[in-house]
């Protein structure tokens, strides 16, 4: 099942047509968080489910290119990552004797995501910025302390994320959050659909520049792992994401560039990049 | 006006003689997301006040000692704070010229935040863990690019905040982010109730040994330049607070200590010290 958010933060569920709206099925969150409607309908998932796949099934579809896409999760509760969780991009960064090359855990501000159809904004003319591509998963359940061979289980679904990146010396919560540093999409795909987190095919352009190739395979700690180490720390709440970090091939982003990313059985999105200076 | 949460996420208002529930005036926020019932409180305050005010003249009033006060926000939007924002604290830590000794903005978990009425879990028995006093703010409107003149407009209230810490060469966002790491409290004191935040004295004890003294007009760059500063990184929402850095004092925690933290005109919490461990 593929779940998006759309127009005026309208839920949707895609069939082969498009996208049919679900949004009367999220009815209790105030208008003034309508950026939060999905994380109500995963919370509500099993008993929505059925229903969400019976307006897959009989419509009314808008076409895909009639929808204006933003985040499936306009708002996640949390944002957390795992950085340096693959060794060639570890490599091509820093010495492999550097602090910043071990595995970790870090936090966006949920306030840098956007989606699709919203651009990449870049805040400095003279700091390199990058574009590093990478597999999110979507929270489903409280999850604590919860054992790697459990980890699955709280998995709602993935979703293809950009973790936008100022270089410099400055905490990566700050580097990697300001507004626009997280595009998430074009989807949710369910974790039915992917049983194995670990046998995707990651790829991304900028412009028609071919910079990363990776698979999820070659992780440094996989998908399961990354949860029972971060749940550890903090609990996590559906809707919070996981970003699972960035293959090698990261490099710097320019106005006017277009970033696109494909990661295989989530979906493919194409991000705008704008400055914010003159 | 003193504003809390209490008991199962109840909303109060503070008066001479205890706590007036004040519940019901936030209508529209699901049952389960009764957590973020103070945000929906802090975005419609202007349309509020008045009621609120009303309430705390008429009462009726619960005896203080006969509610559990929670966190005043106990799931904030986001957690924002300012490393290294007090020199000699600073001293304490670091070399001068160490880049952990520059001001900056580093994310704290929201799941991280307690109250009065929960103890902080320290989660290693080998692993020095601190305390640190900060005045915390509590953000009541839309912050993005926000003059240091205007940047007060933007503050709803003020609270205590204590930021507790795991030392190590972690990113300080995982450090200072397992559960029970943030607790906020006793109450939101809403800002006109504190023309300047950078007149106020911060105490902290453990136990009966004082550990902390400190004044805020010590801070290296002052409550509305941290404005300035954050928001031109990340737009800032109704009920995000930040942390706005700890004076020198910081030292361990054990299990059975009690911490104590006092801030003029905002409030006194202590809180319990227990470990995960066995």
């Amino acid at each position: 099942m593929k779940l998006v958010c759309f127009d005026d933060y309208r839920l949707g569920v895609q069939n082969g047509e498009g996208v049919v709206d679900i949004t009367h099925l999220v009815t209790d969150v105030p208008e003034a968080w309508k950026p939060l409607r999905m994380i109500r309908l995963i919370e509500e998932f099993d008993a929505l489910k059925g229903q969400i796949e019976q307006a897959a099934q009989s419509g009314p579809a808008l076409p895909l290119d009639s929808v204006r896409l933003l985040a499936p999760l306009p708002r996640p509760g949390k944002v957390m990552a795992a950085p340096s969780n693959y060794m060639r991009h570890v490599r091509e960064m820093v010495a492999e004797d550097s602090p910043l090359a071990k595995i970790g855990l870090f936090l966006k501000a949920s306030s840098a995501v956007t989606g699709p159809s919203q651009p990449i904004v870049l805040p400095y003319a003279d700091r390199r910025t990058d574009h590093e591509s990478e597999l999110v998963m979507v929270i489903g359940k409280r999850a604590s302390k919860v054992s790697a061979e459990e980890a699955l289980d709280y998995v709602f679904g993935y979703t293809c994320g950009l973790d936008i990146t100022v270089r410099g010396d400055e905490d990566r919560s700050q580097r990697k959050s300001f507004d626009s540093f997280s595009p998430l999409g074009p989807c949710i795909v369910t974790a039915d659909e992917i049983p194995d987190p670990q046998t995707l095919e990651i790829n991304l352009w900028v412009n028609d520049d071919h910079r990363q190739h990776a698979f999820t395979k070659d992780m440094r700690e996989d998908c399961r792992n990354i949860i029972e180490r971060m749940s550890a720390v903090m609990t996590m709440e559906p809707g919070d994401v996981i970003f699972t970090g960035t293959p090698e091939g990261v490099g710097p982003l320019a106005p006017g560039d277009t970033v696109r990313i494909n990661i295989e059985k989530v979906g493919e999105m194409a991000v705008a990049v704008v400055p914010s200076y003159a």
